[in-house]
């Protein structure tokens, strides 16, 4: 479904009469009948039709600015993600305001609101991990701006998504440390709040029963935050002390994968040969790490430039009585296996 | 010296004239003789005073937006730059748009243009390696935007500035891996062009020449680009192609230092026990390589913040005709001593 404007061929469609003779009932010139005029104008108040006119002088109220929420900037993944937004905007004469929900749904419906108060021509938003922001972006689509969502999305919200598709690129991850000769294979993952860490659970999941592995709950490890080296750290120690036969972690994050490295190495335990670890996103720090670590690498500069792209061509349509449907835009992933599996 | 305008009680001082007689002559009260108020209105003419009114007008104008320009988000050090100048901005009601200069002079000129003409209320800036921005930063503050400088900033403009004291941090970096005993201390900088990298090398010499050991410029490999792995690494094999007896490189950047490592690996030469390396800002991957990466403490959050907080201060005084005076805060850098040295 598109969000739609009532355009002049509407309205020419549906009472069967001319689009000129429309513009001109519209505009009061005089050689329109009396009767026609009337049931001209309450269609087109029925439909909430603007004429061009109309639009033309929205177009002049044009900020030429495009609103960004992520979770945060410190963040090696938002950061290219956000480097692809501004380089695009800027192509295209947009500047690009940013701000960081921190993960918190208050605060970023407090940013929504700002943002549609400042009149940005359109939003770019993923999500934070809490949910419930439905309702709130639906506020936002009201008032006629449109909104993109990348990466961390809302699955029933209806607007252009562009995103990776997280359960496979995990199925994939899982199945080639299975296809390696990988048994016991723990998961990491996240909050199952967020529709990424859903996503790469179910296709971890997927992947274990596919392959006729058991699917044991216990091997699931929770972390309160992805991006914390510690948790992924402090599940280590954790599976260790609950299991002894693990050979494998296929890990939400990689910095949850380099907690893991952490503990693994105070504890004098080699990876890959006692146990491989596979992690999630290709920040720069897995390639660095001792071993190189195996990870899913997501395309973020192309998200970035995508999401941008989508807003600005909605953004144009809409300013032009032009109407679009939503795309829903899935970006390859791809497997880098490096030395830890 | 700082960015003045004229106040009320400058004419007052002058005309040795009650404040509230000079208010009352300009707004044109009847209780005020012809004679003094044309001489008020001489004087305010010729010092370009701006009465309140016209200062509350200009609030009202305000867009409570600043702009950032940096030479790239994707980048540890400026992306915690940034979150801080959100944080700060955010907290007073300010928005942020952020542009990326990619190093380039001329972009970076477009850019300050395009925020002048955004009419943004105050500019954030970083500055390229390129130099001769200083002429376009004067067009930019003669419109009565104010402008902080933080981190690579140029020496020669007036206006407030945020930054390290580069110099004693490369300094102290050197001395102490001189105190542990290493005497033939290469030094991979960066082109110099950048005042920061002008001035990691002048702490780096003054080092040596303080502690009685020759400074060698053969000694020095510049790197086109700071934060690329790749110079790192290129340069690393032409240091060991022309000295064999370098016992450790202090690095302009932590990537840089990477690179180092990355060579230093593939020939199997041991950090610290062969060559020990010293790295610069203490991005996230200096903690995680192994061994574990010495590196200068950059206090990055604090400089956004710090930054902010003074763009915010001048732009609330100028706009009400409150006199101020550029700052220099220059932010303690520390080492961090990991395994590497």
């Amino acid at each position: 479904m598109g969000l739609k404007r009532t355009t002049i061929n509407d309205l020419a469609a549906k009472l069967k009469i001319s689009k000129s003779t429309i513009s001109k009932a519209i505009k009061g010139y005089p050689d329109v009948s009396e009767k026609t005029r009337k049931k001209i104008l309450k269609l087109a108040k029925k439909l909430n039709y603007k004429p061009n006119s109309i639009a033309s002088s929205l177009r002049t109220h044009q900020t030429k600015t495009i609103g960004v929420i992520v979770p945060s900037v410190v963040h090696d993944f938002f950061s290219k993600v956000i480097d692809g937004i501004i380089q695009e905007a800027e192509n295209n004469n947009y500047l690009v305001i940013i701000l960081q929900s921190g993960e918190q749904a208050d605060l970023e419906e407090k940013q929504l609101n700002l943002l549609k108060n400042k009149q940005v021509d359109g939003i770019l938003l993923s999500v934070s991990n809490e949910t419930g922001v439905k309702e709130r972006l639906n506020k936002v689509l009201e008032k006629g701006i449109p909104v993109v969502l990348f990466d961390k999305i809302i699955k029933s919200f209806d607007c252009s998504k562009v995103i990776i598709d997280d359960k496979k690129a995990a199925y994939d991850a899982v199945c080639y440390l299975i296809h390696k000769g990988y048994k016991r294979i723990a998961h990491f993952g996240g909050v199952l709040t967020a529709q990424n860490s859903i996503d790469r659970f179910l296709g971890y999941k997927q992947a274990l029963i596919d392959n006729n592995i058991p699917y044991n709950p216990d091997l699931v490890y929770v972390n309160p935050n992805n991006d914390d080296i510690n948790d992924g750290y402090l599940n280590a120690q954790k599976m260790l002390k609950e299991h002894t036969n693990i050979d494998a972690v296929f890990a939400i994050t990689d910095l949850i994968a380099i907690g893991v490295y952490k503990y693994f190495n105070k504890i004098n335990i080699k990876i890959p040969e006692d146990i491989a670890v596979f992690g999630f996103s290709n920040w720069l720090v897995s390639s660095v790490v001792t071993p190189k670590m195996s990870t899913v690498n997501q395309p973020s500069f192309e998200m970035g430039k995508k999401a941008t792209e989508i807003l600005i061509d909605e953004i144009k349509k809409m300013n032009n009585d032009i109407e679009f449907s939503f795309q829903k835009v899935v970006l390859p992933t791809s497997l880098i296996i490096r030395e830890s599996t």
